[in-house]
């Protein structure tokens, strides 16, 4: 039976105990509404530490004011199952009253990293994504934390954060999960019509075609951007909101592919912003 | 014999190595040029803690470019014996490549409570303050850290900032330790010249003045300021930044004295900018 609290104490005292007994920790922060892409975090969380904490907590701090926190999908039930499911042993899922106590005023802002890709298009974004993340690695204190390579920015941005501010945990990055026919999985996905649906696939087509060109040699970025750009401007109900492809480590563009590369999209079907990417290291 | 090191792999070494001896850590976070204010801080930590680190660092983040960070004082010889005399047992006194490694790009902003008294002077003052606390508090991981109220808006800044961001360390205030006659003890001082050293007598005589209406009764704000503005004025060589009298939790101004305020000054004497205060509960 999985355990679940809503309260700082309650999680810190759980983790301190494990700690007492010699147990190594782990963190998976979500946003619930759990998939596969989640299932693999915790499972692969889950074989390389004795405990697996599933934060689940739709932070509003890194939605804009035009964003979809309102509609965001919540299941804790199902949550609850696939934590289970893929070995997770306690779920901390807090109240917004319970992380953001009257009078907060304190924020972790990474610049740079932050200003491109997704950071273009959602200011304020990753201050929220940085504050509650550094919040949850105290609160859990856990030896190492999992994120997905799908959010290939955001993870930049966190293993920057700890790095700069010398916390403890280890961050772990892992691969990207996708349904059968190459959608990258994403708690958003269920925004999607029938036929939207069927129009999403240009994202991880259009990045195959790119990630083609790569590997068979294609070094020129511009020629990568517009192939890939092209094959999405085939389908109609999809908006670029970006095509770039960056350094993977300080995520500014590159011109010549001349060492390992971040190319990452972001695309609205309909009014559902997608994202999703591939590293290639030529 | 006191240990002293520079790199932060070291420090934490020994920590940790305390941690598993069953011994609870303190951190005096200190700039150098320690005089016996910081003295008081290290002996607190020392009687309350079994081991107590020193931090010696002149943290550029925190000096605007006009500032005074190429000039101010420095004298390791001296601090060594100041921390062994007062009970330290490490000093880590790091260079500003091991803080700031290249690419460094994380920064911590406590909003609200940095915007007036000193906040409204240094502009960016305070992100470098909290930045570098919150590294330090990571780095060395003290069951307790110390600071003096006489650098009050600081203390306030950086409870918020542990109790925001669910830091671990409790945060203890010590209190303002003085020259016998009255002049708040500050690295700072030895930039005065004779003339300048008695005439920074204003700032605690007018602060004594302003203690003492409050005493008597007084409860209008105002009135205070202006007994303790004109007490400055009085002295050629004062020139005043600010005086106010705040809420002591938010940091706002305050009219009528009805709940605990501080009561906080800056003023110049030539050059030097010297900060006193005091709280004052009704």
């Amino acid at each position: 039976m999985i355990q679940i609290t809503s309260t700082v104490a309650e999680v810190q005292n759980q983790v301190r105990q494990w700690k007492q007994d010699g147990l190594t920790v782990a963190l998976v922060p979500t946003m619930g509404y759990l998939h596969e892409g989640h299932g693999s975090l915790i499972a692969q969380a889950a074989k390389e530490n004795d405990r697996v904490v599933v934060s689940i907590f739709v932070n509003p701090m890194q939605f804009g004011p035009a964003e979809d926190l309102a509609t965001y999908p919540r299941d804790l039930v199902r949550d609850q199952q696939v934590c289970s499911q893929y070995g997770a042993h306690l779920i901390f899922h807090p109240t917004v009253e319970e992380m953001y106590t009257p009078g907060f005023s304190s924020y972790v802002d990474v610049s740079g990293l932050t200003e491109g890709l997704c950071g273009s298009s959602r200011p304020g974004h990753f201050r929220g994504v940085c504050t509650v993340v550094n919040k949850l690695l105290h609160i859990v204190a856990p030896h190492k934390a999992y994120f997905g390579q799908k959010d290939a920015q955001q993870l930049a941005v966190i293993r920057r954060m700890v790095r700069d501010l010398n916390m403890d945990p280890d961050i772990v990055g892992c691969p990207i999960v996708r349904e059968p026919d190459g959608l990258a999985k994403s708690s958003r996905n269920t925004y999607l019509s029938a036929q939207e649906r069927a129009a999403a696939l240009c994202l991880s087509q259009a990045l195959d075609l790119g990630r083609n060109m790569a590997a068979h040699g294609e070094r020129d970025a511009a020629a990568i951007i517009e192939a890939v750009g092209a094959r999405i401007r085939q389908e109609p109900l999809a908006k670029i909101d970006y095509v770039h492809i960056v350094d993977l480590d300080t995520l500014k563009p590159v011109q010549q592919i001349d060492r390992p590369v971040l190319c990452a999209l972001a695309v609205f079907i309909g009014k559902t912003r997608l994202i999703d990417n591939f590293i290639f290291t030529p």
